[in-house]
């Protein structure tokens, strides 16, 4: 099956990332024909500067490297050196109705967080249907809460198939298996727009400092532990996916029991945080001693996907007989 | 100064197009450096079928030709030729409020006329902008009610030299002089929407049908002529436009005296018609038996075309920080 999907440079990836995707695309890329971008186009419509659209950019390809992506099996590649992208999401625009894009939610959620109503923001379902399409994409891997993104880009093929004839394959959603939603710090969900994330290159010891600020109670060490707050408190949910299950069913019991302070809690999930990415630090710091071999990948990358990508805007343009 | 004016190949050209805009390309390419297209990209949010837009856009490539724009003077080339356009519109799209749009009556006017509200109409602006600014363009000619889509280009423009440093520059709308609003043959605005025109290469016979359809009165011919007629009448604005002047004194003298027909004034004005394109009608024919040449044409056109275009957009990328 060829999967694709995409990740917004838009800052450091976080923990959130890690357990709601990346964990999952690094399974998928030993048993399919996978594409993952940078979606640096879309990131335009919120990160305003240039250097650092660039930093922003790389740190993903290093971070995906960094984690085990491997550029042998992924074509990994930046949005942007597939200018064909935009040419297909001009065609695609020309069939899209208006009532399609005022009724996505993303756009309305966004201009109410604060981003300014730019066309960016309203236009960007088409783009992203651009993006999926020009692969000929199966399968696209989607969280429960962005199926809307794959109905519009399914409808705007289908909307161009029935105006110009069969062009496009439908991609259909993949829904990510354990995907866990992290809490941010302070228990909200893990959001670069609330502050409050463990990033996964976190310098160690800034990790040991928000594992410290992690929301807990006044609950003194001694005193025996509620319950309920296994299920509630960040730490523990955090604890629960980094520990083997031996160490967490301990920590469980000596809470419940009384006398596991959260202090030492959250100075061990600390340490299991580092650890856990302690080797994915070390290749990440060779990959950044090495631009030149991040710079190949993405070249390469580059190359591979604009064949594939000619070859579906060739079609397109055909169809609706421009050049 | 370097001009840049763009053409929707929509049908056939007709006499409206040509002394509303054509005339006047024909004069700006003498003295300036000149860049014409043909704007299929936009004719596909009105032509819904690939073997009609591949004929339309042909057509006007063929018919500038034949009328004498020169593609030594000229870089004449066909938009899709040039799909650094799209992505220069998607930059783009990302600094442009949505309110910039939302207020363009074009938009409106369209879906009135009954063109269903699609996106692309919606987004026109934004694709209109990229094509000038593509090009550092001093000069765009635009009619009197064309003035707010430049307008538009210069605010896009002007946020993003605001938003990421002087990147384009601003164009300037140059109004046509000695533009005629030239009537249809029931006397509406000729355009193509109302089925009144007549076209630069309709058929000699049909040209002389049309003449005759040309909205008049019952005067008898003998009955001497209402001298409000003769601004009034489309019968008569054409012929000032085609006649000499002396012809045009004679015709009016003898109209407000008595005893010219209609249908005599009728008869000389398709041939005025017919004489004035007779050399272009030649040289269209020659064209339509060269195929090459034409191609050919197209394809010197878009590389001198995409060689400028290159350069700006090369520069609009490093200001945003994309590639």
């Amino acid at each position: 099956m060829r999967v694709l999907s995409g990740i917004q440079p838009s800052g450091p990836l976080h923990l959130g990332n890690y357990f709601g995707a990346i964990r999952q695309y690094l399974e998928l890329q030993r048993e399919n024909e996978v594409f993952y971008f940078v979606a640096n186009y879309h990131a335009l419509t919120s990160v305003r500067n240039a250097q650092t659209l660039r930093a922003y950019t790389d740190d993903v390809v290093v971070t995906l490297l960094s984690l085990g992506i491997d550029p042998d099996l992924v074509t990994l590649f930046v949005q942007s050196d597939v200018p064909e992208t935009t040419e297909l999401a001009w065609l695609l625009t020309t069939v899209t109705p208006m009532g399609w894009l005022e009724k996505c939610v993303s756009y309305k959620d966004k201009v109410q967080q604060g981003l300014p109503a730019e066309h960016g923001l309203f236009a960007y379902p088409v783009l992203q249907a651009a993006d999926i399409l020009l692969y000929d994409a199966d399968l696209v891997p989607v969280g429960q809460d962005q199926k809307q993104h794959l109905e519009i880009t399914r409808d705007i093929a289908e909307r161009f198939n029935n105006t110009y004839g069969d062009t496009f394959k439908l991609p259909e959603p993949y829904i990510l298996p354990h995907v866990a939603v992290v809490p941010g710090i302070d228990g909200r969900k893990m959001s670069k727009s609330y502050g409050n994330t463990i990033d996964l290159f976190d310098d160690p010891k800034q990790i040991t400092k928000k594992c410290k600020r992690l929301v807990t109670d006044s609950r003194p060490p001694e005193e025996p532990g509620d319950p309920a707050k296994l299920d509630e408190f960040p730490l523990f949910q955090f604890f629960r996916l980094f520990a083997e299950p031996d160490e967490w069913e301990d920590v469980k019991a000596r809470y419940l029991a009384g006398g596991l302070g959260y202090g030492t809690v959250k100075a061990r999930l600390a340490e299991l945080i580092i650890d856990r990415f302690a080797e994915a630090r070390q290749r990440r710091a060779e990959l950044l001693a090495q631009p030149d071999r991040v710079a190949a990948v993405k070249a390469a990358g580059a190359e591979r996907a604009r064949a594939s990508a000619r070859i579906v805007l060739d079609r397109a343009r055909a169809a609706c007989g421009v050049g």
